[in-house]
């Protein structure tokens, strides 16, 4: 039996532009039948929350970060020419123009297609974000599950 | 017959201290007999702008992004300690002093050395350049042919 | 004799959060018995700088330099709401509160479990950093020794 390739991403970014790269590679790899993970730890967390405000249990602390981060892939600002908010507009304006796919749909597609969605929980804890507070259908895992998957990969990317 | 080595990198970033990491990394593998790629996409496309303006007919918002971006690998920002454009000069200055190569050499080095430089044509597309305004004897392609360098590679690099 | 894996991990960014995940990834693949290098280059380079000020002889532009750069890992900013300062605070005070292990004492725990601390000749000349500015017990080396590393590594990443 061959060998399947395997491409496993830490998404580290809550870059709109960087995530979108993260979502590109990873529905590309899967294209290709690569097994895929997406491990989303620290700020890449934010394109795995949910739209809506999800009403949880929290310390101060732990409010105050909900509260500055994003909530959703939809809401993030780029890692240049953010302009305060204007440049993801921009980008999403000129991103429709030319039939790119935006990066909420490269999220979905990517669950379409079998990727391995996970949101690494220590961070999670660190940044106070509840699997309420996540998108429904992904996985929840540790570094070691992450290095499982890394060392016996073929592409493994750091965004 | 004895397999070759090869370096895939992914250079996303426009900031010209992470694109000299790159070109340094790409040059040592190419002079350790690799075979590299160097896969620019995003504000990474920004190294292999040519420094003169080309003019090429665009919309609005490609006309916006084509003057916000910089024109070639020497007009690019640092990561870090940037302080509106002194930050790249007094990293300049010190580069020569201590005799190092700066950026658009080393892109030159990478070309002698044939390090293949490819653009991505759907950030390309996205961000309104277009092939006149590239470096000469630069490849063009997708993330198709990316993941087919990487899934082949030893050391694959996202920068 | 079974082949050991390996992780090598270039630390590009100076960003305490950033610095972390190198970190916890190292320490995890090192407890899962992979031999590990981190070849600290760049504002990578600040990680490893000890905390008092060491009186060494340099020209005007490496001072200026050495005196913007934080001295070691506890003085890092954060890549994402740093806030003039107060985020590292913030996410400190929530570490603490959660017994997640600060970036010294990760340090720390590297050297331990025999983790190869690289610091990169190169850019350490350019930033104009001396041994003596950086810990105890960390190896010295440049692209070659770099390359060599992670041409034999399973997991690759750059930070």
């Amino acid at each position: 039996m061959e060998e399947k390739k395997r491409t496993t991403i830490v998404l580290f970014s809550g870059d709109y532009d960087k995530a979108m790269a993260a979502y590109i590679i990873a529905n590309g790899a899967a294209a290709y039948d690569h097994e895929v993970t997406i491990f989303h730890t620290f700020w890449g967390l934010n394109a795995l929350r949910k739209e809506e405000n999800i009403p949880v249990k929290k310390g101060f602390m732990e409010k105050m970060f909900g509260k500055m981060m994003p909530r959703g892939a939809d809401r993030m600002g780029l890692s240049k020419m953010n302009f305060a908010g204007l440049g993801p507009k921009m980008i999403k304006d000129i991103m429709k123009k030319h039939n790119a796919i935006p990066l909420p749909q490269l999220i979905d597609m990517a669950k379409e297609q079998d990727i391995k969605l996970v949101a690494c929980t220590m961070t999670m804890d660190l940044l106070g974000l509840q699997q309420e507070e996540l998108l429904d259908g992904i996985d929840y895992a540790g570094v070691a599950a992450y290095l499982a998957d890394a060392e016996i990969g073929h592409v493994n990317l750091f965004i």
